[in-house]
């Protein structure tokens, strides 16, 4: 391991073509994201994130009739079966909400087993509709000690989630930003959750299995985590001035700040643009004088001494606090969203595989002999 | 998708090195198996499979004294909580057992988390000491309504895990072998669920998602599945001549032959000598007459066929049979082993972390404009 700072090209895989994907483009020309062709602007600004599943999962946007009936089917799909609730009623309240969402997944998948991969497009929408579930269901069983109903009549998974969460009906505005941040999650390319889905996949596992495995992977601060760990940076701070000098200090020392930079995008997240706007309307609506304004004063100071630019996750943390989502079920969400990019990469892979199996260059001790037990030490 | 047969040099990363390790070599010159500079030969014949987790794990052969401690440490560590238990009473015993381990090293993940990596070698030898409980506990339940006690006096693990499965006291001579094969199957530089193990650890993201990876990885027919494969085709035959003709008929219609041929290998599988002679000796020792004759007319016709030769999972098939191990717990007892390689290569990547993210090529359509919902169709 002495071998630290000794960076070769292939380190992280960074610019090496793992594979090749019809589903989405991102940072091309350090800028831009597009899902099968359409720009995400206009996708998070003219289309439901059930119509953005749809488009994923099956390569075209719907007609109104194909998407009223998709709406339907997955309406129908958000009852959870007992022995699930009953696994999911073990899972302490300390435990980190992505586990469980991890061990739900997991279970499921002993519960309603994929046969053959024929119902595939059947197992992505059953994720979908019950992932929400998956984490409200624990969330309020572990935290509070009530067993919720899975089911709302919320027709969109927006709204779904969100009631779940706060246990009402929420307002038309939060529902309406939850939409939008659900589509900007859903998608973006060969990241490393849905790279980890492509690697499982590969090996013909099933797709439980390789939704496990993406949601493993989205867990960790360097992806998924960002979210929670930028409402923690946001919420050190009670005004501009203290977060700008806070910032300054924690980059003198060398501290990672979340939310910023990304490993594809060079010049700039084309999604916050959207998610800011998002955040700037609902701490408006709330009368919020605090977190905005200390997340744009970050935001400054970041860019005017590291010209680092925030990327998705930074504005979605206040986005989600002003709707009242504990912190602990952003990353959880990110999962309600990404199932539907895991899944359109799962079955893309599916369709021209081949298993993904890289070499590594060996540093370690070269061929020694053999020394029996009792001549060692 | 209509690209199917235009394959890239990148295609499943083969020959692209994405990253650094001295755990392992494999392949080098088309042959051979090396952990951390000892041959595999060697190690099967002459170290016990818990000198060999520690190896993998620490880096060295340990001494008489320090393997004495890691035997006892192990066999200490094979309880699991009261919780675990109840989850897994609740996955149906038509379950594959694959989808067992996951959900179970998932859940093991909420009740004892990771809190700091600091720890990670004592969550590394909880999981090898508990995962034959996981297995057994379930298969026993499920299969038969029997709680049994996952603790047994077994001082091993290869003995420990087969008492577990078999119920009773294991025959000397069937603990050797197990204890050979969990040598064998223990690391395997950057194979398919290695690589997951990796790509989800360089998130940051904890121990128990790591592995829960790997093992949703390793369930597929590609990967871990081909020794269940293997004895599923070996079973087919009932004498050598019957097998050499379903063999050639099964190869005229294009039918994959599991268990041969690797994809790092290009001349021989070393491990396959060394299993190969003990399903022979446990053969020998059962008195069969067909399964290890049927074994060796199909690694004949696929060699003068194909010259494609059997990996370990092939001779596996057999020896794990001849032991009463039922053949869907083949892969389980895989997971038992590889543990010890998983978590050396989730250390190493924690040690000089970088995200893994490769980039893909786009097939995709062109850039689109967007059609509003009322005039798609």
């Amino acid at each position: 391991m002495s071998e630290k700072k000794q960076v070769t090209n292939q380190a992280g895989l960074r610019g090496v073509n793992a594979g090749r994907t019809a589903i989405c483009t991102c940072g091309v020309e350090g800028m831009g994201l597009n899902y099968r062709g359409y720009d995400i602007i206009e996708l998070a600004g003219k289309s439901t994130f059930e119509e953005v599943a749809y488009l994923l999962l099956k390569g075209e946007l719907p007609t109104r009739s194909q998407l009223n009936a998709y709406v339907k089917r997955l309406r129908g799909l958000r009852e959870l079966p007992g022995a699930l609730k009953e696994v999911l009623e073990r899972i302490p309240g300390t435990a980190h909400p992505m586990d469980v969402m991890r061990t739900g997944c997991s279970m499921l998948g002993t519960l309603e087993p994929e046969a053959g991969f024929d119902r595939q497009q059947d197992i992505a929408d059953r994720l979908l509709a019950a992932f929400p579930g998956i984490m409200a269901y624990w969330y309020h069983y572990a935290r509070h000690g009530r067993r919720v109903d899975t089911v709302t009549d919320e027709p969109t998974l927006a709204g779904h989630a969100l009631h779940l969460i706060l246990g009402r009906t929420p307002k038309p505005l939060h529902r309406d930003a939850m939409d939008v941040s659900l589509v900007l999650y859903a998608e973006h390319e060969f990241n490393a959750s849905t790279f980890a889905v492509r690697v499982a996949t590969a090996t013909l596992s099933d797709f439980y299995s390789a939704i496990t495995a993406g949601i493993g992977t989205l867990r960790g601060p360097l992806h998924g985590g960002a979210n929670e760990a930028a409402m923690a940076l946001i919420e050190r701070f009670t005004s501009p001035e203290e977060a700008a000098e806070g910032v300054k200090a924690m980059l003198a020392r060398k501290e990672k700040i979340m939310g910023f930079g990304h490993a594809v995008y060079s010049i700039s997240d084309p999604r916050n643009v959207v998610i800011k706007q998002w955040s700037k309307r609902l701490a408006e609506d709330t009368g919020d004088r605090t977190l905005f304004p200390v997340s744009e004063a970050i935001e400054k100071t970041m860019w005017d001494a590291k010209r680092l630019f925030p990327n998705l996750d930074f504005y979605s943390a206040s986005t989600y606090h002003f709707m009242g989502v504990p912190t602990d079920l952003f990353t959880p969400l990110f999962v309600c969203s990404r199932i539907t990019g895991w899944a359109a990469h799962l079955m893309e892979q599916r369709a021209d595989n081949r298993l993904i199996r890289p070499n590594a260059e060996y540093i370690g001790p070269s061929q020694r002999a053999y020394v029996p037990i009792e001549q060692r030490g």
